[in-house]
């Protein structure tokens, strides 16, 4: 690695660049536990300086990081020793809002829920939710594919991404999609770069989607009997047409009763409790889809009543907590994130009960249960041993129950190491290959997604 | 080229291989007006016997092209001199379905309408309903990301294939994708791969997602005044939550008189005609749908009463026709497929309209309004110079109007000499590269998607 030459890089690029050790630590750390010690931030001044700085660092081998809302949680945008970060956080502009052709053009440093609160008027929204959405970006959005409750119902934040531009690795601006609805022109670039976590390219513009806004969204909290299957609940829930269910959110009982301990009352009794949202076109449709929802509860064996929420925003506040109240009871933990097949979710849960019982570590469990989508909470030092080898065998575990290692939050750092075993060796190679094509020079977020080949 | 070597395949390949020249000769064809010339075809005896076949090829550097029901209509599946044709329509087989998990495992080469059939029972369907349904395979579907209607609601092929084997160029088996519901793991290859068209693996096996069946199905059908907003009537209709539509078709006057003519009467006065399907929990609900569907179309200038079939499969039969009447008419003509943005769709058909009067040819339009993916036939030989002239005209100005020179059919060996105008050649660099790594030898489908760089 070159000594960093803070002169050549103020000549190179004409947006702000800052030194500030204490400012920069901060731009370099996400929501994991790591560390980062980038040596400069870089405030780029538009798409062209974009450019400017990918050559400057290509001509120096200076490893770049993109940075959004800096949330993520396996080191994503963990900027280590030697790096630049390049924070997108001031490019928050909504460009163009068509809310007829159901699409928006955005600057990728703006915040989710600043997006949302601009649509509103308009009647549309932007499907994707997830649990950051106050202060994660659209942009960091896309380049992890994180999506949150709603996939239930509107699928991953890929579906809702129809057209980026972004400086890949040679310093070349690529349009990757199109604001067509539908388009089918081989091999897909624009599917591979969304979630590709700022190895492929630094995203310079993005064109979402819009989803009409349903004229009514009413939230259900329900409690689970114990010994439920969560798995033949899960399917009985997406199983159902014309439900307006677009969340099936689960938490188990250590989860609910801190979250009812810090945050008071939930409404059903202590245990585990379901989170639902239903959408519809307006009261009496809503009141027919509760009627629905509640006797595939009912056949699921979930007998009690729902409590309402008549207004959604709350239950997502709630949502949002289950995490918060997590981080003011423990601090740093293990957060995991793997998805299964509902068939596997019951056989999953008792390995991973079995798991962290056998470490003596305490679980709490909360996740996007319509869809196998788990987040194991540990209470362990991420940093020590035992996190290593519970988040390994976590992992393992969701591969022998055929699922992923990762459901929406990535891969960053933290789970590099284990790609290859849902990959197989080929896959790997065949992403190694593409990485060499979007980055010739490894200058990308280099040691995320892919292990660097040394380690 | 080297000479073919028929003993080497022999000894290499397990599974039957034909050369009867005509045999050889059909399996060589596609939709397309384009004549293969196909020197052997191999019926693979299983994965295995892929992977032979693979290796085979790459050390005589003999192409390969895969083939299903044979219906592309680009030339996506049409296998030029000196090359072998992989046949997998014996692998017609669902070979696990997994209804409350809302997936199943398929052999590639399942025809469609027949895994929908064998789906009714469990009431799941599988959304994805190319034109070509009846005939065209699971496999070849994923392979052109072809869709059809139901997109509207549902989505492309791409967002309802969950796993994927397949033989890339290598000879080795990748696993793309995985049985969860939900993943974010780096670069999406699987997302990538759909669309491909047999250019970067040869597909064994495919886990679809399934949806569950809507208890009631309609097809309507109602008349467009001359001088309504095409645009304008897909925006007010996709720009509703709630209405149940998951098809929004057109046919234009000319196009809707053929079919008239010669299939009896279709309900409303002549005229060009919007064929709608409004998926409902109970009759009560599609009673309800349609009315709010009723007052969209008023308000969008549609005042007409829609004609009502009461079973949409009947719908989709008609519509299936609107290109069988075509054919019955015609013969061979140009079938081109583009997709504009819905703010874009009526300044897109004055330019459609004015380039073919130019060229004195006739026009029958239709398409899946909804979605702004629009099917322009224009009856004139496709081989003749007038047509080459005619699709370049048509698939530039789709480009003009911000679209995608292919909505849904893919590029094949038709389209690809204008794949860069719409990627780039930046985009073009990065598909060659992606290319190679999938297939180092360029023995998979070469000279489709791609141009081939010497021409």
């Amino acid at each position: 690695m070159p000594a960093p030459d803070l002169e050549a890089l103020r000549r190179a690029v004409h947006g702000p660049i800052l030194t500030d050790p204490e400012v920069v630590a901060a731009l370099g750390r996400d929501g994991s536990h790591l560390a980062g010690h980038p040596w400069a931030a870089v405030r780029p001044q538009d798409a062209d300086d974009v450019e400017r700085l990918v050559r400057w660092a290509r001509a120096t081998r200076t490893p770049l990081v993109a940075r959004g809302g800096g949330t993520s949680l396996d080191g994503e945008s963990t900027a280590f020793a030697g790096s630049v970060v390049v924070d997108f956080s001031g490019w928050n502009r909504v460009l163009e809002v068509r809310a007829d052709e159901l699409w928006a053009r955005v600057e990728p440093g703006v915040v989710n829920w600043d997006l949302q609160t601009a649509l509103r008027p308009t009647g549309r929204f932007f499907p994707p939710n997830p649990g950051s959405w106050r202060s994660s970006t659209v942009g960091g959005n896309a380049a992890t594919n994180a999506s949150g409750p709603r996939s239930f119902r509107y699928g991953p934040t890929r579906a809702w991404v129809r057209e980026v531009r972004a400086v890949v690795g040679t310093g070349a601006t690529v349009r990757l999609g199109s604001k067509a609805a539908k388009r089918s022109v081989g091999p897909d670039l624009l599917g591979l770069y969304v979630g590709s976590e700022g190895t492929l390219g630094l995203t310079t513009e993005v064109t979402v989607r819009l989803a009409p806004l349903p004229p009514v969204r009413r939230g259900l909290v329900v409690g689970v009997p114990a010994g439920a299957s969560l798995g033949g609940l899960a399917a009985r829930l997406a199983g159902r047409a014309e439900t307006g269910l677009s969340a099936v959110e689960y938490l188990d009982a250590p989860s609910a009763a801190v979250l009812a301990e810090r945050r008071g009352e939930l409404g059903p009794a202590p245990g585990p409790i379901l989170l639902l949202e239903v959408e519809a076109e307006d009261d009496a449709d809503a009141d027919l889809r509760r009627r629905r929802v509640e006797s595939l509860l009912r056949a699921a064996g979930v007998p009690g009543a729902p409590v309402e929420f008549p207004n959604a925003d709350e239950l997502w506040r709630l949502r949002g907590e289950s995490s918060v109240v997590l981080d003011e009871q423990f601090g740093q933990r293990i957060r995991e994130d793997v998805a299964v097949p509902l068939g596997r979710v019951d056989a999953f849960l008792t390995e991973l009960r079995r798991i962290t019982a056998d470490e003596r570590v305490p679980l709490y469990l909360f996740g996007h249960l319509g869809e196998g989508s788990l987040h194991p909470n540990l209470v362990v030092d991420p940093s020590s041993p035992v996190a290593a080898r519970l988040r390994e065998a976590i992992l393992r575990a969701a591969l022998a129950h055929d699922g992923t290692i990762s459901g929406e939050h990535g891969i960053g750092r933290l789970k590099s190491g284990m790609l290859a075993q849902e990959l197989g060796a080929e896959g790997i190679r065949l992403l190694r290959s593409v990485k060499s094509a979007f980055d010739p020079d490894g200058i990308l977020n280099p040691g995320k997604v892919l292990p660097n080949p040394a380690t």
